[in-house]
């Protein structure tokens, strides 16, 4: 099954679970609105890449973990469009869910989007349960406080952001949750795997700071400008977009060279060199050329 | 160590590594602010006491679901209490954590709230790894959706609310996943306690319904008549006071009665019926008394 038959069926299966009969209606809906259609799904790709290349001898830890990350990003998704965050209307191309289904039920899509990650990983570890412990509190470090998504929004709060610091919170450290949590659900150490995470966090990062201030609502399907609407740190701001460009180059080399030797590591070097083109806004692609 | 130090230590721990040296300052005091000081630590105490009376051969585990299932409540306080749900100013007797660290961190603190229940019971399995994947389980069901508070709250934004359903999701479902958690974490069949988590999260769902309507702002910490203000269904303004004090002594005796056999079993009852009392608002203590 390809990778992305993988991601949505695991999602499908998740959703389901939480969505059974005797649930309140309108969150029911919710839920599913903030997780289908996905964007480009990439974190859950990067550890189903990762656990492929160590040859994925545990598929539903795999699974599972995929499906965990993905939902707790629409989670922070879902509450970083909230009006007292960036209080943005438009997400993956349709409407924030906040806007459809209103404030109250997008805080408790959120709330149960976390939840149900790690039940997830719970319920599909049955087969693999030494694994359980390892995924939840690598996974947990990336979202939670104090080095993880909710720690990186929480920054926002604070008159100094240091800037280092709230990027691989925010950003950074989902990336380098899914490819450690990759390597262990593949029984592989995750400590390397997460300098690969690191360095794709990074350029994920810079990309994204590009295309707010480069691309066109259309290609990204959300508002751009929006770091410097919200005041809000971005290199591409502070570093111009040539500079940024080639920053963004050399983090990809670095994720590429730090990938170890693993059964699948040359496909998974020729991947990320692919994917990191479609990082990079059409309009800079002459930048990028050049 | 007495049942009420061993939560808070338990809490304090789980604080301490949320809260590590590099996160944000104002996330780490209105996470603190959340969980210290509690106020009567009803679940995590009922959690330790049952696991108590099956022995608590594996005390760590114990420790870290009393200490999740408190976080995720105090996790539901936060998220209640702002502005898009009951806007409530007071909490434990002190303005609630949206008054004092604004929307924003409130809802971020909820968040992290969450993820740290399921890390610190990943964390503190270690020495039972078996238990893990049960215990994360059990106490995801409690909180999240379909059945659990999330979805609780969520019936409040449906138009026809099931009373039933509502209450049951909103408070009992933490009381059973609180008993049933405590016999899991002592190598106990949950499925006997659960009914004993069933009928004492009736009992206490009657009793808030009894305070809200009959009790002084001062005995309970928080505002009374919400119930009223918010148009949300309440026990006792459709029974009457007296049939509802009623009906919470049948719940508690059933409560007794369910409980299965086990080395402490007698204590337990007596403790039950001794937490009990405290349930009826004091201006109503003439009422059981006829």
């Amino acid at each position: 099954m390809d990778i992305h038959k993988r991601i949505e069926r695991g999602l499908e299966k998740a959703i389901a679970f939480a969505t059974a009969t005797g649930q309140p209606p309108k969150l029911m809906a919710a839920l599913r609105y903030s997780v289908f259609p996905g964007g480009a799904r990439v974190r859950p790709r990067l550890c189903l890449a990762v656990a492929g290349a160590c040859g994925d001898p545990n598929p539903a830890a795999t699974d599972a973990a995929a499906a965990a990350i993905e939902l707790l990003h629409c989670a922070s998704l879902v509450h970083d469009d909230l009006p007292c965050f960036d209080n943005a209307a438009l997400r993956r191309g349709k409407p924030a869910t906040h806007v459809v289904h209103g404030e109250p039920l997008s805080l408790l899509t959120g709330d149960a989007l976390i939840v149900l990650a790690f039940e997830t990983l719970a319920r599909e570890c049955a087969l693999n349960p030494m694994l359980l412990a390892p995924l939840t509190a690598t996974i947990a470090r990336a979202v939670g406080s104090p080095h993880g998504i909710v720690a990186g929004q929480a920054w926002e709060s604070e008159d100094d952001i240091p800037l280092g610091d709230y990027h691989r919170a925010k950003t950074t450290a989902l990336f380098t949750g899914a490819t450690a949590a990759g390597a262990i659900a593949a029984n592989a150490d995750p400590q390397p795997w997460m300098q690969v995470g690191e360095a794709l966090g990074a350029a994920y990062q810079t990309a994204d700071d590009l295309r707010d201030i480069a691309a066109e609502e259309a290609e990204i399907g959300k508002p751009c400008g929006q770091d410097m609407a919200n005041g809000r740190p971005n290199a591409a701001l502070a570093d111009g977009v040539s500079g940024t460009v080639m920053k963004l180059q050399g983090l990809v080399q670095c994720a590429v060279e730090a990938v170890p030797v693993c059964p699948g590591s040359d496909d998974l070097k020729l991947l990320i060199l692919g994917e990191a083109k479609r990082l990079v806004p059409k309009n800079l692609a002459h930048v990028v050329a050049a």
